[in-house]
Protein backbone atom coordinates (compact mmCIF):
# COMPACT_ATOMS: atom_id res chain seq x y z
CA UNK A 1 0.00 0.00 0.00
CA UNK A 2 1.13 3.74 -1.09
CA UNK A 3 1.41 6.36 2.04
CA UNK A 4 -1.15 7.95 -0.10
CA UNK A 5 -3.09 5.51 0.23
CA UNK A 6 -4.28 6.27 3.52
CA UNK A 7 -5.52 9.19 2.83
CA UNK A 8 -8.48 6.89 1.48
CA UNK A 9 -9.08 5.11 4.64
CA UNK A 10 -12.36 5.91 6.28
CA UNK A 11 -10.40 6.75 9.61
CA UNK A 12 -10.06 10.59 10.70
CA UNK A 13 -6.29 10.00 11.91
CA UNK A 14 -5.27 8.41 8.95
CA UNK A 15 -6.85 11.14 7.04
CA UNK A 16 -5.39 13.60 8.99
CA UNK A 17 -2.11 12.06 9.46
CA UNK A 18 -1.38 11.99 5.27
CA UNK A 19 -1.89 15.82 5.44
CA UNK A 20 0.40 16.24 7.67
CA UNK A 21 3.41 13.80 6.98
CA UNK A 22 6.80 14.52 8.43
CA UNK A 23 8.48 16.32 10.80
CA UNK A 24 9.66 19.53 8.71
CA UNK A 25 5.87 20.50 8.21
CA UNK A 26 5.60 20.57 12.28
CA UNK A 27 8.67 22.64 12.06
CA UNK A 28 7.10 25.04 9.46
CA UNK A 29 3.60 24.97 11.14
CA UNK A 30 5.59 26.41 14.67
CA UNK A 31 6.97 28.87 12.75
CA UNK A 32 3.98 30.14 11.06
CA UNK A 33 2.46 29.84 14.73
CA UNK A 34 5.31 32.42 15.45
CA UNK A 35 4.82 34.53 13.34
CA UNK A 36 7.52 34.02 10.76
CA UNK A 37 5.67 33.82 7.78
CA UNK A 38 8.20 34.47 4.61
CA UNK A 39 10.37 32.65 2.51
CA UNK A 40 13.57 33.32 3.82
CA UNK A 41 12.61 33.67 7.52
CA UNK A 42 11.28 29.99 6.92
CA UNK A 43 14.62 28.76 5.43
CA UNK A 44 16.24 30.66 8.11
CA UNK A 45 14.74 29.36 11.25
CA UNK A 46 14.23 26.09 9.54
CA UNK A 47 17.26 24.76 8.26
CA UNK A 48 15.39 23.17 5.78
CA UNK A 49 16.71 23.37 2.13
CA UNK A 50 14.96 26.00 -0.12
CA UNK A 51 13.73 22.53 -2.57
CA UNK A 52 12.51 20.76 0.12
CA UNK A 53 10.67 23.84 2.20
CA UNK A 54 8.92 24.97 -1.40
CA UNK A 55 7.34 21.47 -1.43
CA UNK A 56 6.06 21.12 1.71
CA UNK A 57 4.83 24.75 1.37
CA UNK A 58 3.09 24.24 -1.70
CA UNK A 59 1.88 21.07 -0.14
CA UNK A 60 0.60 22.49 2.75
CA UNK A 61 -1.18 25.43 -0.21
CA UNK A 62 -2.48 22.58 -1.87
CA UNK A 63 -3.92 21.10 1.35
CA UNK A 64 -6.13 24.48 2.26
CA UNK A 65 -4.01 24.94 5.35
CA UNK A 66 -1.57 27.86 4.27
CA UNK A 67 -2.60 30.70 2.30
CA UNK A 68 0.12 32.16 -0.26
CA UNK A 69 -0.61 36.06 -0.07
CA UNK A 70 1.24 39.59 -1.07
CA UNK A 71 2.46 40.88 2.19
CA UNK A 72 0.67 44.31 3.49
CA UNK A 73 3.63 46.30 3.40
CA UNK A 74 5.72 45.19 0.72
CA UNK A 75 3.25 44.03 -1.91
CA UNK A 76 6.04 42.43 -4.36
CA UNK A 77 6.88 40.08 -1.47
CA UNK A 78 4.57 37.09 -0.68
CA UNK A 79 3.65 35.46 2.66
CA UNK A 80 2.46 32.04 4.28
CA UNK A 81 -0.75 32.59 6.53
CA UNK A 82 -2.72 29.90 8.50
CA UNK A 83 -6.05 29.00 6.99
CA UNK A 84 -8.96 28.41 9.58
CA UNK A 85 -8.15 24.97 8.26
CA UNK A 86 -4.35 25.82 9.37
CA UNK A 87 -5.22 27.40 12.68
CA UNK A 88 -7.52 24.45 13.91
CA UNK A 89 -3.87 22.32 14.05
CA UNK A 90 -3.38 24.37 17.01
CA UNK A 91 -4.48 22.15 19.59
CA UNK A 92 -2.13 19.16 17.39
CA UNK A 93 1.14 21.67 17.94
CA UNK A 94 0.61 22.08 21.05
CA UNK A 95 -0.45 19.06 22.63
CA UNK A 96 2.79 17.60 20.59
CA UNK A 97 4.36 20.99 22.21
CA UNK A 98 3.46 19.70 25.49
CA UNK A 99 4.26 15.69 25.17
CA UNK A 100 7.83 17.09 23.77
CA UNK A 101 8.47 19.22 26.90
CA UNK A 102 8.23 16.31 29.14
CA UNK A 103 9.48 13.24 26.94
CA UNK A 104 12.04 15.64 24.80
CA UNK A 105 14.57 16.56 27.52
CA UNK A 106 17.11 17.21 28.33
CA UNK A 107 16.43 20.61 28.75
CA UNK A 108 18.67 23.63 29.94
CA UNK A 109 17.84 24.62 33.70
CA UNK A 110 14.36 26.46 33.66
CA UNK A 111 13.07 24.03 30.86
CA UNK A 112 12.36 25.07 27.42
CA UNK A 113 13.37 28.61 26.13
CA UNK A 114 10.06 29.72 25.07
CA UNK A 115 6.93 29.49 27.13
CA UNK A 116 3.65 30.14 25.94
CA UNK A 117 1.42 32.22 27.70
CA UNK A 118 -2.13 32.60 28.33
CA UNK A 119 -2.88 35.85 26.24
CA UNK A 120 -4.14 38.81 28.71
CA UNK A 121 -3.85 36.89 31.41
CA UNK A 122 -0.83 36.85 32.56
CA UNK A 123 0.04 33.27 33.79
CA UNK A 124 1.40 30.08 31.38
CA UNK A 125 -0.70 28.62 29.13
CA UNK A 126 -0.69 24.63 29.94
CA UNK A 127 -3.64 23.05 27.93
CA UNK A 128 -5.73 20.60 29.54
CA UNK A 129 -7.96 18.04 27.61
CA UNK A 130 -11.58 17.93 29.36
CA UNK A 131 -14.61 16.48 27.97
CA UNK A 132 -16.70 18.71 26.22
CA UNK A 133 -20.27 17.33 27.52
CA UNK A 134 -19.10 16.40 31.74
CA UNK A 135 -16.39 19.06 31.79
CA UNK A 136 -13.99 16.58 32.98
CA UNK A 137 -10.34 15.98 32.75
CA UNK A 138 -9.96 13.04 30.19
CA UNK A 139 -6.85 11.14 28.91
CA UNK A 140 -5.88 7.45 27.19
CA UNK A 141 -7.73 5.78 30.35
CA UNK A 142 -11.39 7.67 29.88
CA UNK A 143 -12.00 6.62 26.55
CA UNK A 144 -13.20 3.80 24.53
CA UNK A 145 -14.47 3.35 20.93
CA UNK A 146 -17.70 2.32 19.23
CA UNK A 147 -18.03 0.97 16.17
CA UNK A 148 -21.10 1.88 14.37
CA UNK A 149 -22.53 -1.25 12.15
CA UNK A 150 -20.50 -2.02 9.69
CA UNK A 151 -17.47 -0.37 10.85
CA UNK A 152 -16.35 -3.75 12.07
CA UNK A 153 -17.07 -5.21 8.80
CA UNK A 154 -15.32 -2.39 6.89
CA UNK A 155 -11.89 -3.47 9.42
CA UNK A 156 -12.02 -7.17 8.42
CA UNK A 157 -12.36 -6.82 4.83
CA UNK A 158 -9.55 -4.10 4.50
CA UNK A 159 -7.66 -6.96 6.59
CA UNK A 160 -8.95 -9.70 4.08
CA UNK A 161 -7.61 -7.56 0.91
CA UNK A 162 -4.11 -7.29 2.68
CA UNK A 163 -3.91 -10.55 3.63
CA UNK A 164 -5.48 -11.65 0.16
CA UNK A 165 -2.68 -9.01 -1.63
CA UNK A 166 0.18 -10.91 0.39
CA UNK A 167 -0.73 -14.10 -0.97
CA UNK A 168 -0.66 -13.37 -4.51
CA UNK A 169 2.38 -11.69 -4.28
CA UNK A 170 3.80 -14.68 -2.52
CA UNK A 171 2.80 -17.00 -5.08
CA UNK B 1 20.70 20.40 7.59
CA UNK B 2 19.73 16.69 8.54
CA UNK B 3 16.16 15.56 9.41
CA UNK B 4 17.61 14.05 12.76
CA UNK B 5 19.40 17.34 13.56
CA UNK B 6 15.56 18.70 14.15
CA UNK B 7 15.75 16.46 17.65
CA UNK B 8 18.92 18.79 18.66
CA UNK B 9 16.85 21.90 18.51
CA UNK B 10 15.71 23.33 21.73
CA UNK B 11 12.21 23.01 20.92
CA UNK B 12 9.33 20.82 22.06
CA UNK B 13 7.75 20.55 18.90
CA UNK B 14 10.35 20.27 16.75
CA UNK B 15 11.79 17.02 19.30
CA UNK B 16 8.35 15.77 19.21
CA UNK B 17 8.29 15.65 15.95
CA UNK B 18 11.49 13.80 14.96
CA UNK B 19 10.33 11.22 17.27
CA UNK B 20 7.28 10.61 15.20
CA UNK B 21 8.12 11.00 12.29
CA UNK B 22 5.54 10.34 9.69
CA UNK B 23 2.04 9.44 8.36
CA UNK B 24 2.23 5.32 9.51
CA UNK B 25 3.61 5.92 12.86
CA UNK B 26 0.06 7.83 13.94
CA UNK B 27 -1.88 4.29 11.93
CA UNK B 28 0.21 2.63 13.90
CA UNK B 29 -0.13 4.41 17.00
CA UNK B 30 -3.95 4.24 15.96
CA UNK B 31 -3.66 0.69 15.88
CA UNK B 32 -2.17 0.30 19.46
CA UNK B 33 -4.82 2.38 20.73
CA UNK B 34 -7.54 0.36 19.43
CA UNK B 35 -5.92 -2.62 21.08
CA UNK B 36 -4.55 -4.44 18.12
CA UNK B 37 -1.16 -5.13 19.27
CA UNK B 38 0.39 -8.31 17.48
CA UNK B 39 2.58 -7.59 14.36
CA UNK B 40 0.41 -9.49 11.99
CA UNK B 41 -3.02 -7.56 13.04
CA UNK B 42 -1.01 -4.44 12.96
CA UNK B 43 0.38 -5.82 9.09
CA UNK B 44 -3.19 -6.10 8.25
CA UNK B 45 -4.98 -3.32 9.49
CA UNK B 46 -1.87 -1.05 8.16
CA UNK B 47 -1.40 -2.43 5.03
CA UNK B 48 2.23 -1.67 5.68
CA UNK B 49 5.04 -3.97 4.44
CA UNK B 50 6.35 -6.41 6.74
CA UNK B 51 9.94 -4.75 6.43
CA UNK B 52 8.49 -0.78 6.82
CA UNK B 53 6.28 -1.76 10.22
CA UNK B 54 9.20 -3.68 11.11
CA UNK B 55 11.64 -0.57 10.88
CA UNK B 56 8.78 1.83 12.18
CA UNK B 57 7.73 -0.74 15.56
CA UNK B 58 11.87 -0.97 16.03
CA UNK B 59 12.13 3.01 16.23
CA UNK B 60 9.19 3.49 18.34
CA UNK B 61 10.43 0.89 21.27
CA UNK B 62 13.98 2.45 20.75
CA UNK B 63 12.22 6.35 21.16
CA UNK B 64 10.33 4.46 24.64
CA UNK B 65 6.99 4.71 23.16
CA UNK B 66 6.49 0.88 22.58
CA UNK B 67 7.18 -2.08 24.61
CA UNK B 68 7.70 -5.79 23.33
CA UNK B 69 6.79 -8.04 25.44
CA UNK B 70 5.51 -11.87 25.82
CA UNK B 71 1.94 -12.07 25.23
CA UNK B 72 0.33 -13.22 28.50
CA UNK B 73 -1.91 -16.70 27.07
CA UNK B 74 0.55 -17.17 24.50
CA UNK B 75 4.59 -16.15 25.66
CA UNK B 76 5.83 -17.37 22.60
CA UNK B 77 4.32 -14.83 20.54
CA UNK B 78 5.18 -10.82 20.79
CA UNK B 79 2.87 -7.82 21.21
CA UNK B 80 3.79 -4.13 21.39
CA UNK B 81 2.42 -2.18 24.26
CA UNK B 82 2.24 1.78 24.69
CA UNK B 83 4.64 2.52 27.55
CA UNK B 84 3.31 5.40 29.70
CA UNK B 85 5.34 7.87 27.12
CA UNK B 86 3.28 5.84 24.55
CA UNK B 87 -0.14 6.70 26.36
CA UNK B 88 0.42 10.30 27.05
CA UNK B 89 0.89 10.64 22.94
CA UNK B 90 -3.53 10.36 23.45
CA UNK B 91 -3.93 13.92 23.21
CA UNK B 92 -1.90 14.57 19.91
CA UNK B 93 -3.85 11.84 18.50
CA UNK B 94 -7.89 12.82 19.45
CA UNK B 95 -6.69 16.34 18.75
CA UNK B 96 -4.98 14.81 15.11
CA UNK B 97 -8.21 12.68 15.21
CA UNK B 98 -11.02 15.18 15.65
CA UNK B 99 -8.67 17.97 13.31
CA UNK B 100 -9.33 15.08 10.63
CA UNK B 101 -12.97 14.65 11.24
CA UNK B 102 -13.52 17.98 10.63
CA UNK B 103 -11.20 18.68 7.68
CA UNK B 104 -10.35 14.64 6.22
CA UNK B 105 -14.19 14.33 4.84
CA UNK B 106 -16.17 13.69 3.20
CA UNK B 107 -17.77 11.10 5.41
CA UNK B 108 -19.88 8.52 4.11
CA UNK B 109 -23.91 9.76 6.31
CA UNK B 110 -23.42 9.85 10.16
CA UNK B 111 -19.91 10.80 9.85
CA UNK B 112 -16.85 9.02 11.16
CA UNK B 113 -17.09 5.07 11.47
CA UNK B 114 -15.64 4.68 14.50
CA UNK B 115 -16.73 7.01 17.61
CA UNK B 116 -14.86 7.87 20.74
CA UNK B 117 -16.90 7.33 23.73
CA UNK B 118 -16.43 9.09 27.23
CA UNK B 119 -16.11 5.11 28.95
CA UNK B 120 -18.32 4.28 31.60
CA UNK B 121 -20.43 7.79 31.19
CA UNK B 122 -22.89 6.68 28.66
CA UNK B 123 -21.57 9.96 26.25
CA UNK B 124 -19.46 10.49 23.41
CA UNK B 125 -16.43 11.91 24.53
CA UNK B 126 -14.77 15.24 22.11
CA UNK B 127 -12.06 16.80 23.63
CA UNK B 128 -12.03 19.98 24.72
CA UNK B 129 -8.80 22.37 25.54
CA UNK B 130 -8.78 24.49 28.54
CA UNK B 131 -6.24 26.72 30.52
CA UNK B 132 -4.90 23.92 33.12
CA UNK B 133 -4.57 27.51 35.21
CA UNK B 134 -7.85 29.15 34.82
CA UNK B 135 -10.16 26.91 32.90
CA UNK B 136 -11.06 28.79 29.66
CA UNK B 137 -11.26 27.23 26.82
CA UNK B 138 -8.57 27.95 24.41
CA UNK B 139 -7.42 27.91 20.64
CA UNK B 140 -4.94 29.11 18.49
CA UNK B 141 -5.75 33.00 19.43
CA UNK B 142 -5.72 32.42 22.95
CA UNK B 143 -1.91 31.83 23.30
CA UNK B 144 0.94 34.14 22.76
CA UNK B 145 5.01 32.94 23.48
CA UNK B 146 7.25 34.58 25.77
CA UNK B 147 10.54 34.12 24.74
CA UNK B 148 13.63 33.45 27.90
CA UNK B 149 16.21 35.95 27.92
CA UNK B 150 18.84 34.06 25.63
CA UNK B 151 15.88 32.65 23.41
CA UNK B 152 15.96 34.62 20.68
CA UNK B 153 19.47 35.36 20.71
CA UNK B 154 19.68 31.57 20.60
CA UNK B 155 17.26 31.53 17.45
CA UNK B 156 19.09 34.50 15.52
CA UNK B 157 22.00 32.42 16.04
CA UNK B 158 21.17 29.68 14.69
CA UNK B 159 19.15 31.32 11.51
CA UNK B 160 22.82 32.85 11.22
CA UNK B 161 24.56 29.48 11.06
CA UNK B 162 22.04 28.67 8.27
CA UNK B 163 22.49 31.75 6.01
CA UNK B 164 26.47 31.02 6.40
CA UNK B 165 26.42 27.84 5.67
CA UNK B 166 24.40 28.61 2.59
CA UNK B 167 26.84 31.26 1.52
CA UNK B 168 29.66 28.97 1.91
CA UNK B 169 27.64 26.75 -0.63
CA UNK B 170 26.82 29.52 -2.65
CA UNK B 171 30.83 30.29 -3.36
Amino acid sequence: MKRSEIAEQPCPVGRAAAQLVDAWTFVILRELFLGNRRFEGLRLHSGMSPRSLSLRLARLVDEGILEKVPCRDTPAVHEYRLTEKGLELWPVLVTLRQWGERWGGPWRRGGVPMKLMHRGRGHALRAQMVCAECGEPVDARSSEVLSEPGALQQRAAFAAAVAAATSRRAR
